[in-house]
């Protein structure tokens, strides 16, 4: 609290994650002590492990829950399926894949990189190229990054996974879709997806505090000879636990039970309605930076993402100057460029729990706050856009109402 | 839940009360059950009637607190002072103000009624006529409603009180500060205010269901011969249990409590910088009226709430659509128009916890919705006149910041 | 908190209202800010009106809520069926129905009292002959406090019906169940009830600060024709909007929505199977009040109180030195003995969310505040009585479990 | 919800961790989204580091906070500190030494291992002989569980580090204190711990989901050379954010913010203050014990820990049916026994908020199911026991009271 009473938090967050909080998300979480070996946990557990599957669109997939986060999801794919010295294939495009292949190196496996400007989805066809030319199969995962949080670039899983079928290559196929599970369209048997990585913190809406991680047939018989040493994330302990109610340590249960609510909100609005509606308020913030003359980070328009816009600033102007006024001055959360990208880049993060009202409050606040900084904006002009679209785009039964 | 699992409430809404809570507050009123018999109950107790008492401007004011509402309030205003037939002087110039003279009528007081069109404030000139023609002092109270939620009219208490004190007139001075207490400028000992009348849910940013009532040394020394007859609110048996510690029955303790940390909130931030604050976000929301070509419902711009904008639509065009429209398709409330003004006036509550960013999304729906309805409004144009004006009256270390 | 920081609290409390809640409730309790003129009121309001009816026991009844306390109740019972100078009869067998009646004579009714030693239960036949002895009628309406929370005794509404139909006497037949309704049998259409007063925050296991009022369709049809003073309470607003979602002033939303959530878990669980368990919880306590040695306020075992229980000290001990010590030193929340029998009673209160567990608890802390001030207790006789006994009187289902 | 409403954990739990929790700790971990790269983070982050600093007895350590649980706290010790092929010295003398050893082995380290019977405490001794033969100090870590959760029993640290000194030996000294930090005394300067292990769901009071981690200067020092590999918890991507206020990934915020507040309620109460309260009831719990004339399983009355009692039931009796009993009857949570002593001990937990009256309604509860499943058990006198104690051992000042 500084000068003013009215605490930050209390205007919506615009941060790619952790997201606006729904109250029966928040009151699901915060749960009374209980038992975790009483016979509540498994009432709670086995649903919610059922209804992620359907989440991952998947059918055969297990579901494996750690307090935890999407890094430590990360190393769980990695590490109950491959061996030190083993080789994957993998495509740094932004700052979280860079991450995870950094990872990869620091577990002693052997990365082959495919490098494109920040900004690129993943190129399927020089993935295709680097299967073709790997006639042994020394490639033992290939690893996707669907959604590149740090760029707003949305990737084609579906095409990497045609690359591998078209070579006939074996390699499981990793997808970190930590910023897109639960909010664009992710279709893990539909794909191929050997491992799917999220956490609590984005489409499901809840606080981060729990990794999820989807592992497919396929996957799960790699695990005994997986020779990465793990203890905490191995899932052969989560997989002898689950059955019968049990969890191999203490379980992060207010998490558990967050998550099992926020999948019945999810099925209950239907998947493809989750994504038309992350769709439709990603487009409207799309048409507010067209009409603010800036361009995206994102290479080409239809890469662009659903739940996060990375806008790029002019040449030579700070655009984490952006992101510090908009928090001291107005306590509005923008996210900041990271990695090749910082201070080149400001962020609107627009998952989870969005109406176009809030973010409507967002995209006046970045108006604000770039004219406060001397760029060249018409206040409303944004707004204006957004608002036209937001307003043509009303499901047919809202248009027509009252 | 419908179509869409945002639930409406997680917008911000724009009613003139109940307010959008802090969650501060919201965590103070839910408390566990404790015994209010013991000595935690005057520990929460006292210093709230202590801190109530400066919020409500006075020095000498004893303070009163009932499970209840605004009327509960003013009917603790009248039956702790008058007797069945005394005579009271009221102004109505809109809904609330005539609500609480159909009680006075209701309790057998008879009411000497100034009557101006809804949108004025009181005519203190009248009201001095009025008194002055009282030379036998048989009008015992004159009513006021400093700020008529209806109507977003704000009236001239000191000029009342001044008109009182030309005639030498004897009567007690009772005002209805339901939304203007703890958001405009009050002061209960500077005005020569009696009874003082407030709400939990308005200034205070709490849940509704706590009355908050001051009456003056002056007052106060009129109990006992008041004969309306009460006993729920009778505050003889407040000020008897009171001292001790206690209550004349059960209290609402969460909401007690919940007064206690709003107090302490408000006079952290200092009630003149609550009042700025206030008058601040009224402002960016009357520019943006303007700039939709809309007239206000206040007869003049001076008298303009600093708590709730009324805004009148053009002639045949049914105001309450705006209100149905906004809560229908777009989840956020506005406040529809009432008695006289019905289906003419479409009101934005922006007191409590309101900061210009969640103000900008409501004047960015009311343009959305007004747009929908074929109203010929630009859109983004009420935004940019707030925004405009937000962005310049910035605090002065804030304008300055990052 | 004092020298340990396991405040009070977290130590069930067992004074006769307001109970320990249920989780559920707090959260249902715990609401953001919605629009109460919106759709979402009415999809509380009426739901919870009509379970309200089947825990009142009625078919016909018309149920009021309003943000005040059982005092409200009692003053919306008189107020809306009786004009001043109109005659009553009622019976003082305690704090509770002591205050009711001065209640009444505080609105200029005449009161036809009879007094019986606290800890008696109402007189059914004393009733009959005063009913008996009115031939004119002059007698408007019975007053009956059904549970006197002072003393722990519980009176024979049917037996007052009895003698009004035996003389067939008109007068209204009005109940206080504030410590009764939703814990103890309560008949309002089989006893013939003309109003029933209660409120949140005892059977109904929620805050205070809510009014429960049920008016008989004779009591209906009286509420023109009754002239005491009254607008806030005044039941022809409520019964004016409520059909169409509305509510005279600002409700008190998230009581109402708690009321509705405790509603659907007392009708869920069977409110035979509440007053059973209620019953149950009782008897445990009077069996190790036995094995103390103490004798009940109650007159005779068969009139003791299902959810409070009043206990004797003996002669020359200051009863209000055990709750003072419980508060102190164990935290523990015990009820006073008010009016005529403070300091010769401790009350325990047993009603709502009380488990055999946590009332263990506060049987065991009786014992050593007991102990602690020299009195002449075995530690555990009390706590083994109670054991023994709900041992034995578990649910059949229960009994064999495990 | 089952045939009664009250559901299950409005009781007390008696499990040895997750705890009940104090109000103020639910409060603080329900954090409304904040955004954790905003200055509000560090405000959070730095004085909770600097405080579970105080709490684990150090000056010198850092401290590091996963999202995890104890066993992720046991693998970010041994791998930020050790190699594959690293030799190190444990003991096994119950189910959670065991599985740290377990997970030793799972991550190639060569295990020397000293195995006693469960119930005992780790023997100084045999670890001293152990390094004294170690001449070539191969034995590059000794690990230790002060408090082994599943016996119910303390080891000695201090002798263990004496062990260490009397030989001159080098190994880093690891100590899982997860049931003992915050609840028994810790003295990690004192006792020359280099890694000590905790989580938030014990005595911090907080829900599971937190792992806590301190690292001695002599630890941190080897870091950079141990290659067990790791990223999520590899400690110096930690120590490399938190200067500036970042964390590697997402933090666990709400869970961070209750254990800043769950310190400061420690440190507010005095460390010594908690040791001694947790001493006070551990010790009245051991008192009904006797009474009911079981022995502990700790082998000596001296090692018997003061968070958790296990309790051994007779030979040929299945000591999970009164855990199942108590679960199923009574909604009461006890702790079964677990690996070697399955069936044969059942557990009562009494650690964080457990006042003497909550533990009471434990005894009662315990004493009711043995009672029903026919031991020869007398009701109430575990309880008296244990009041009379309790009653005995008040604090100087609550003794005098009232």
């Amino acid at each position: 609290m500084t000068d003013r009473h009215v605490p930050a938090w209390h205007n919506p967050v615009f941060i790619p994650g952790p997201t606006n909080m729904p109250e029966a998300l928040r009151k699901a979480v915060d749960m009374p002590t209980m038992d975790h070996r009483s016979a509540a946990f498994p009432a709670i557990l086995h649903p919610t492990l059922k209804m992620v599957r359907q989440v991952l669109g998947s059918e055969t997939a297990e579901v494996f829950l750690f307090a935890g986060t999407g890094t430590l999801g990360w190393e769980t794919a990695i590490s109950n399926t491959l061996s030190p010295g083993d080789r994957v294939l993998a495509c740094e495009n932004g700052m979280f894949s860079r991450k995870w292949i950094d990872m990869c190196r620091r577990h002693g496996l052997e990365v082959e990189e495919i490098r494109v400007p920040w900004g690129e989805a993943i190129p399927a066809e020089r993935m295709a190229e680097a299967l073709a030319a790997d006639r042994g199969h020394a490639i033992r995962a290939v690893l996707a990054t669907h959604n590149e949080t740090a760029t707003g670039v949305r990737s084609d899983i579906a095409a990497i996974r045609a690359a591998l079928d078209a070579t006939g290559h074996p390699a499981l196929l990793m997808v970190d879709g930590v910023s897109s599970i639960a909010s664009m369209p992710f279709e893990m048997d539909g794909w191929g997806v050997d491992v799917a990585v999220t956490g609590s913190q984005k489409g499901f809406m809840l606080p981060a505090g729990l990794a999820v991680v989807g592992f497919s047939p396929k996957a799960l018989a790699l695990v005994e000879e997986a020779r990465l040493p793990r203890t905490y994330y191995d899932i052969r302990d989560m997989r002898g636990a689950y059955p019968s109610g049990g969890y191999p340590y203490t379980p992060p249960l207010g998490l558990i039970n967050g998550l099992k609510t926020a999948c019945e909100m999810l099925l209950e609005e239907g998947l493809d309605n989750v994504f038309a509606r992350h769709h439709r308020i990603a487009e409207g913030v799309r048409r507010a930076v067209r009409a603010w003359g800036l361009p995206l980070c994102a290479a080409s328009p239809e890469i662009a993402s659903d739940t996060v816009t990375a806008i790029r600033t002019l040449e030579g102007f700070d655009a984490n100057r952006i992101v510090a006024r908009a928090a001291e001055v107005y306590h509005v959360a923008f996210g900041a460029g990271l990695g090749d990208v910082a201070g080149r880049v400001f962020r609107i993060g627009h998952l989870g729990m969005m109406s176009e009202v809030m973010a409507l409050s967002g995209l006046a606040t970045a108006e604000m706050v770039m004219a406060d900084l001397g760029l060249p904006i018409t206040l409303g002009a944004g707004v204006a856009a957004a608002q036209d679209y937001w307003r043509r785009t009303l499901p047919e039964a809202l248009r027509m109402a009252a």
